[in-house]
């Protein structure tokens, strides 16, 4: 399983044995260890990557999930 | 697998049998389709996901994997 946990006001924190970051052209992205942090703030001088300049600009995106929105979990 | 892949100047589309995206409460995001597009110029009034606004930002991130630097691809 993939999970991509929203960090508030910061990046996308993906955690997964299988899971790869592609380009438009389909190259691959070296992804140096996980779980790994992908910009959602669109200011990363790294991108797709974080670093760090969300906190930097006053980055804002506290939209949580709906409680019971969500699919079931798997248990 | 997973697959994250940056659409240029624009969302990342996600498509995975086995993704889950949750808020830094943990509380799960209904993802009504898949593939999913998730924000990643910080604007969308959706969040976290795409809503197209990317467009009318005129966001740009258009910084493409280096060619051979990825895992090696399953085959």
């Amino acid at each position: 399983m993939t999970t991509i946990k929203l960090i508030k006001n910061g990046p996308y924190m993906v955690e997964g044995d299988d899971v790869k970051v592609f380009d438009w052209d389909s190259q691959q992205y070296a992804v140096a260890k996980h779980p790994f942090y992908l910009c959602r703030c669109g200011a990363s001088t790294n991108k797709p990557f974080c670093d760090g300049t969300h906190s930097k600009i006053g980055f804002k995106a506290a939209e949580a999930a709906v409680s019971g929105s969500g699919d079931k979990p798997a248990r």
